[in-house]
């Protein structure tokens, strides 16, 4: 019983679902709290415990039919396996299992466990659990929303991480109070969630680009209009967020139609190789990441963290308040380099490093890292998690611009199916994180708009749990406004095909832009002293100019002539970032023997007539201080 | 050179603005990132130090002129004053004055320095400033929008009270590279700022209440349809916010357009008595106490909170993970007992407090206190400062419910202007805080929507700098979605006038609400074992039970009877809050022989009938509990 009107260009090709499909159902509820419902078809019931446990012994199979899965479904439709829906309610001791036949998809040769799931199989699963019914500040995980995973293990524990902060958070005891509500007629005097008849907004209407008609012009001319009503969800049979719900209290952890969201678009998109990975919606990465610090981080145990040598100065000044000590990885053009992590982490000795402990956190920036630009390959990325499970080290992956990955420089944009654009993507460490070691980081600031103030992380259970408690304190969630209209927008209008397509477009726009930059340094900067490796994601581009073959070296340092380079660029009209405010270990001297100077510019911002204008700007700095 | 349609309803009334006004010039910039400016007039140039003394030592004057200021203004209009307009530059080290002859204010027999500003002063002010630009990301900060107050002293300095986190912090080195951008003609190639053209989201239209009509109906039948575009600013000539501004990257202080709004409501409603106040928006006043608590506790140190010995439990929860000692404070209907405050800190020894230092922070809630519904009168805010002043006690005042102050129990709604409407309302500790020593959180949660995620604090220039600092590397400031939206409907749909005229209709609201809970109150509960106040402000009404009249008592402690009351109340359908669930100390025992039990029944969110029926079912349970 779906009431999903499914647009033209997301039925295409849809496999028939054929396994097993999340759906949650709970008794009635009168009160403004409540949990997560699914008004599906009638389940039989069976308890069991809350930590879900059940859930990944099920005898279901997940991941399946990544693309051209249309026969393969076709073919395991007439079988049968078990349906799990779950009652949920955190706070509760027992959850309750909804148990169905249904279809079963083991033998006729189906690889199970790998590869990702399609949209096809998450539409069908969405429309077999029925309309999502989440009303005010219900409560949600990952759990209802992605399919069991029996095949795959359970996540380790990192209890030996986390700090004595983070361990003692409990639950607010209001939020343990909103379980009562469960209870058929209950009234409820019990939390001050204000009445909707006084929220003075009765409708917000959006016009928003069709896909994949996404320019600027395309959406004046032809794109939609769609609204969000007040009391959407009461007045429609279809409709499952509306202002009522968005713009009251909610849970922390988001609202449970864009859990909803993200889970699926995580498991599309990551396929996480371990069973009890949730997600949680956070404020946007800089603050997941203070609270993912905050969690990782004790100052009186002298904790440290590696990074990248050259690394997102914001996140370093997050750490460095904390009393974090940041210590530097070497990197080359693929980024972080596993031997020097492995050197450090196996050399270390904390009486040679003022008595702070070995780290035993690693925050990376896989892709287009900021500021270098580098791009880890898979190689890379396997080495890297592989050296983190040798020193047992938990990975922070800070991926603002995973989906920024570009082809070749001066190759023609990218044509293809979704399935195809999933397939260019260099896999994740979440993606090859079979401990749960790894606490991922998205954004929508990158790919749809900063000010929505609105990512999500993924990690294990566990770690979101103690996120959660955090985020409970603390933002308490991100902004309702941000919540229902990208909701509208990603999951209403454009659903993950749309949104998928959006992205492909995204990044043949930032290639572009990348192309420009690069031909403009190509023929305006002074090769025999600048170079650079080409950025394959992300929004910048890392300029890396010799010290030694400047006229005035040694008498004037490394930093002295990065300074006199960035204000001539100033003077003649230009600002690019100076590569010494990145450096992770900024009390340390740069070696004058080996090390460089860099500059960061980026492609993002200004036009390409302006951009080949200040590189051409630059390019005059450089000559004149070296006097070229 | 006013570019405001100023509405009839807030035309009312107003005097001509005959007195200084701040306003801002800076250069042209071609750059993503810039500082507010206003389009004004010409202005000659003054260079002072960049921490404001001279602002505040200027010869104008600020505070007149409350209610009734027509006369005055018009008789003062011939005289001259000088007019101050700042070039804002935070990594500045010099600041622009702009200085003119303007009509001045002294003499006449008007009392400077008392009474509030009006909304006509502060409309005045905005056309003589000119239209605010604020572009993507421009810096602002309290005193480019309020009105310089020579008068008035400077806020004592508290770096005795700041944590060592706090202290260490620095700006973002990212943030600071802006300063160049005023430079004409620069091309920036920065910031990783996204390119609004990638923004999907042409424009986005609200139907709101137009005032005085704010009910649901009449704004279904007569509200506005407003749009919010992509390039307003650009394409129209009057507008100062659009989607490619609030939507962008922004600062942790909020926007430019958000900062005027809620300085100038803040001037208007508290005038606080220090020259060096300013505001920061935040997430929400959750997310502001953490931030505020990592400001001024260390764990490392010690440190002690003084709060109301039941208070918020949200609070309580956010304060115990970072190692605070918290200490509750006796109180009365009033809410916090000065008395008892001064005792605890008059005679605290570490020694006897497992080596706690004496607090120094007050955490309070003074209007309609969460749980207890306590209203401080005027006399018990004074009180409650004095004794901050003696022992040198930071102050955090949280006021959600301020404006939702009420009038007596089963008496008429109130009519008047807004000016009455301020005048009913008690002086919070801000507006009587000459040492610059209160922290004060305001919040749309309560009074807007709680979804918007967005607030303020307010208090002197130092520790909003700090909080700043913090905020940069945590939420980033609020959503632009919120801002933008919360922006057209309270400052250019509503204005100042609209918005107190909205929390006027709240209020009333709210009293209705009251005033049926309590009539409930009246009719259903025992009164031989049950008693309250009738609470004059918030949402909450707090009940008292003695347990001294229990059949049961002392067999079943205090808190055992508690519980069965809960459970028997749960039993017959109705959720209450336990009181001993906000008990500041929860380690402590209650006292069996002085103490009390409480509930808390909210009556913000069931309707007026199952408002009473959670009440009778109340009644029930403490009847079967006490056998009556």
């Amino acid at each position: 019983m779906s009431h999903y009107a499914v647009p033209a260009y997301k039925r295409c090709g849809l496999p028939r679902m054929r396994r097993a499909a999340a759906a949650a159902v709970v008794g009635p509820s009168s009160g403004a709290t409540s949990a997560a419902v699914f008004r599906g078809r009638q389940h039989s019931r069976l308890l069991i415990s809350p930590h879900g446990q059940q859930h990944s012994r099920a005898r279901t199979n997940s991941r399946l039919f990544h693309s051209n899965s249309r026969l393969h479904s076709e073919a395991l439709a007439s079988q049968t396996v078990t349906k799990a829906a779950k009652v949920v309610n955190k706070e509760e001791d027992e959850i309750t299992i909804e148990l169905e036949s249904y279809p079963a998809d083991e033998g006729n040769g189906v690889t199970f466990g790998v590869g990702r799931p399609n949209i096809g199989d998450i539409m069908d699963r969405r429309a077999k659990a029925g309309r999502l019914v989440a009303m005010t500040a219900a409560y949600s995980d990952s759990d209802m929303f992605k399919a069991p995973a029996p095949e795959k293990p359970l996540a380790k524990r990192w209890d030996h991480h986390v700090s004595a902060e983070s361990t003692i958070r409990g639950p607010c005891v209001l939020k343990q109070a909103a379980k009562h509500l469960k209870k058929p007629g209950i009234i409820s005097l019990g939390g001050g969630l204000p009445c909707p008849e006084y929220f003075p907004f009765e409708s917000i209407t959006l016009k928003v680009p069709k896909p994949p008609n996404f320019s600027e012009a395309a959406t004046l001319a032809s794109g939609e209009t769609v609204t969000i009503g007040k009391y959407d969800v009461s007045s429609s049979t279809d409709k499952v967020y509306d202002l009522s719900i968005a713009l009251n209290y909610g849970q922390a952890t988001g609202s449970a139609q864009m859990m909803r969201f993200v889970t699926e678009h995580t498991e599309l998109t990551q396929n996480p190789p371990y069973a009890d990975w949730r997600c949680c919606l956070t404020v946007g990465s800089t603050g997941a990441l203070e609270q993912a610090l905050r969690m990782l981080f004790d100052r009186q145990r002298g904790d440290s963290l590696l990074t990248e040598e050259y690394s997102f100065s914001t996140a370093l000044e997050t750490a460095v308040p904390l009393g974090v000590n940041v210590v530097g990885v070497k990197m080359d053009d693929q980024g972080l380099l596993p031997g020097s992590m492995d050197e450090i982490l196996g050399t270390w000795n904390p009486e040679q490093q003022n008595g702070k402990r070995k780290p035993h956190v690693l925050y990376t920036v896989p892709s287009g890292q900021n500021p270098t630009g580098a791009t880890q390959g898979t190689k890379r990325r396997k080495e890297i998690y592989g050296v983190c499970q040798k020193h047992d080290v938990f990975i922070i992956e800070d991926e603002p611009y995973y989906f920024l990955q570009m082809p070749a420089y001066g190759s023609d944009t990218l044509k293809g199916s979704v399935d195809e654009f999933l397939d260019t993507l260099i896999p994740s460490l979440l993606s090859m994180d079979t401990d749960g070691r790894v606490l991922r980081m998205d954004s929508f600031s990158k790919v749809v708009v900063p000010g929505s103030r609105l990512g999500w992380i993924t990690a294990s259970a566990q770690m979101v749990e103690r996120y959660i408690r955090h985020a409970e304190v603390a933002s308490q969630g991100p902004s309702g406004f941000s919540q229902v209209i990208l909701h509208k927008l990603l999951d209403e209008e454009w659903g993950h095909e749309g949104y998928l397509r959006w992205l492909m477009n995204l990044r043949d726009e930032y290639a572009k832009r990348r192309d420009v930059m690069i031909s403009a340094c190509e023929s305006l900067l002074p090769k025999e002293v600048v170079s650079w490796a080409v950025p394959m994601a992300g929004m910048f581009h890392w300029i890396k100019v010799n010290p030694r073959m400047h006229p005035d070296f040694p008498q004037k340092s490394l930093l002295q002539i990065e300074e006199e380079i960035f204000h001539l660029c100033l003077d003649k009209g230009a600002l690019v970032a100076r590569g010494s405010w990145f450096r992770a270990e900024p009390k340390t001297t740069p070696n004058e023997e080996t090390d460089y100077m860099y500059f960061r510019t980026t492609f993002a911002a200004a036009t390409p007539e302006n951009m080949t204008e200040a590189i051409r700007r630059f390019g005059e700095a450089v000559r004149e201080s070296f006097r070229i």
